[in-house]
């Protein structure tokens, strides 16, 4: 049920159509002029709309759908009732974004530069921006074409932003270089001074962090992370990278490619990761740890020593994920006693 | 000690004056004309003060007690030094907020629309409405009446605010409904993407996010939280939760009433709690569990099953409390072998 | 390889000019006119630079440093390759922070209270600030010398601000009195109230919160930290604290002198923390402890008892660190039966 005071809808899309878009098949071709009602999960969708199931768990589910269509396997087609049409697809999952994105748009204004935006007057803007109200944009800054920069956000001198890049509202950045086609989310930071300093007669004394964020193409940075800039070296994120809200990053962090990681993890400072690294939510990580490729870590572990790629872990301190379950049910059996 | 450079206090309240605020008894009658400095802990309130006292725990501090005044229940009145003049009250708790409220206020200005704020022509704002300098307000947001949106804050279109909430300073609001009576802390992010993704062909593609975030009536978000809108589901907090700073809701969560959140708690996607659900500090929860109603988990606890209603839980996985507590005594013990 | 365009630079900085800046002693006089490049990781130093090494572990990469000079100790000289003039020093850390310190600066623009900035009539601003675009500043807010304050940031009423302290971009800061050489992250939120209140037939009804939050001298607070205000008492930062980023700290705690808490940590409310207190990223306190000085707490860890001074301890449930060294060998061990 989306809600069209919030987002733009094609309101006559039929099955043939949805079909098409999402290169699967409708068994009952003759329904191919139904219109479409809404895009919905299984539980809510009603008799006008069309719905996705691709997870044999939702079997009973299926069995109680409403839609007038649904989305699926030809493996999962024998459990949707009858008066469904059905459209098989190889993978429903990648369908539903397809017809999502030929359903439904966020609304977008014309590209424009608002007029209490502060730009100084080096700063270089490409074509078709916006700027938001009372965006802060310093000296030097190099932002490419259809970006979008959000409502009072600050992006210090010398900041270079790529093409198609989306900064959302109360952001700041300050000594970062953002690839393209990243979206940085509100209230995020990047780029301040990590977290330096040395004990000299009682005092911290700040190290100088002499660093800088360097963000690759097609990340996503969550809404109030924090990304620290490096200290010598730079923290760097890889392209295509998914980071969460209120996730921290600290200095001199190197993550791979395709990494993704959850709401509220902690990675301390010098940290490697390699690529397709999965952190779900709440991992810490100590500093000055190599992380392989392909590695998983379970939520709320802690991370204390390297990990060889490929390998799934869990707890705190971590280890295999199946001697953590080992020693889950080793504590269960025996604390009974 | 209220500093009255920050806040607004009567000067001139009389011990009958507070008792009949609180709806308590003055032991000592003859005491009634006499003036209250301060509201007080028990440990700091000097002679011209008023303190309150309900924890059996504290009777110690209560012995020592220097104010002129204490409130207290029966039960614990005998602890209390006979220089000190008692207000017998069932509930000191409840009390005490009543005379704060009576004594103290925090200084409001008169309901002005800051010349430099940015609403749209098409937004809608109610009477005797407070906006913030360089706040932005976008297309078609409609506003209730009594309502404070703090400076720098950006509402984006289409959202909907009832009456008599407070949106703090560096807010950012996308794609939501708010209630009556909320209260939206300074850098709370509501309304943004959730964390949606799709692996196709090794590129983390984003699925759309078409939801809201819909906040029923007098809830507090905390400094810091975030909100993740919905991808076809809305994000839901029922009436009368409250969330803490630093908090992670994700997209699809349904929150029920009377919640109370802690900081830095994580939830993940599509989870939905029922009523009064207690979650300690740190918290996290994987993705779509059912959290029944009156559920308590104990702070860093980690949930990856449902739990029904009215369970207490502790640990990560979390097992029911007194098993936590045996898994704790068991460890302890055998490991020192 | 410090970035010229974010950073400013000396280009002309001899070995011997270095080796006074750092009370360091250069071995190879004849080699005291040699300029150097830049500052740089042992790993990453190219011919032209200077590098420090401090850490008897990495004695293998100092074998294969290509660097023009490295700063060690005599006990550390011998692993440095003969083609590397060595600067003796008896604390390397220290001398690499003079020498940065030396060599770069950030770039700073001179004093200048940008036009934009709202700042009440009643306000007073010290000399030499810098106030950023579309910052806000309240009634009576006092605000000391060579102040900067950040762009989009909002300080509310009555706050006052000693001299020399920075408050970067989009900062809330409330009720709070704040020493001298403090330095205030992007994000931050300082003031706002605790989290109290109090079940009324079925309704968290709001306990006042009026207290304030006073930090001391050279206090740094993460970005996107989160400090509460008190309730009645003050919460208190204590003399050369550092906070890292996404920190809370909750209502009326006590944090002493020296203390370190590292990203993510949670703090409950009424606790009180001696001086140089380190708590790991993550860890998480119960409220109303008392922690002793110099304790340190590991990451991740979960208090739920006062601890006393000097000790050090890990876990959730925490215990003293080589108990649960133990219950970890321990768990590993039995659990593979």
């Amino acid at each position: 049920m989306v809600d069209k005071s919030f987002y733009l809808a094609k309101n006559d899309v039929t099955l043939a159509q949805a079909a098409e878009v999402m290169s699967a098949t409708l068994c009952a071709k003759e329904r191919g002029g139904e219109i479409i009602g809404d895009i919905a999960t299984m539980g809510s969708a009603t008799e006008a709309d069309i719905c996705f199931f691709y997870d044999r768990k939702s079997k009973e589910k299926a069995a109680a759908i409403k839609a007038k269509a649904c989305v699926t396997t030809a493996a999962l087609q024998e459990f949707v009732p009858p008066h469904v049409a059905v459209l098989l697809s190889d993978n429903p999952k990648e369908a539903f974004i397809k017809l999502n994105e030929f359903m439904y748009a966020e609304k977008k204004a014309a590209p424009q530069i608002d007029a209490s935006a502060k730009i100084a007057a080096t700063a270089k803007i490409g074509k078709d921006c916006t700027i938001g109200a009372y965006a802060v944009i310093g000296e030097n800054v190099e932002i490419g074409d259809n970006c979008i920069i959000g409502a009072n956000t600050v992006i210090g001198h010398d900041c270079r932003i790529g093409n198609n890049c989306r900064i959302d509202n109360n952001v700041s950045i300050d000594y970062s270089i953002i690839g393209n086609n990243c979206y940085i989310f509100t209230g995020a930071r990047i780029g301040q001074d990590g977290f330096g300093f040395q004990l000299i007669n009682g005092q911290h004394h700040r190290i100088p962090q002499l660093g800088r964020v360097i963000i690759g193409n097609d990340v996503e940075v969550g809404a109030n992370a924090c990304i620290d800039r490096g200290a010598l070296d730079d923290t760097v994120i890889g392209d295509g990278s998914r980071i969460d809200n209120l996730v921290q990053i600290a200095h001199n962090d190197k993550i791979g490619r395709g990494c993704v990681i959850v709401s509220q993890v902690g990675i301390a400072g010098s940290c490697t990761l390699g690529d397709y690294v999965v952190l779900g939510g709440q991992v810490g990580l100590a500093d000055h740890l190599n992380i392989g490729s392909g590695v998983q870590i379970a939520a709320q572990s802690g991370v204390m020593r390297d990990i060889e790629a490929g390998a799934v872990v869990m707890g705190s301190p971590c280890v295999p994920f199946k001697d953590f379950m080992r020693q889950v049910a080793f504590l269960q059996k025996n604390s009974k006693k």
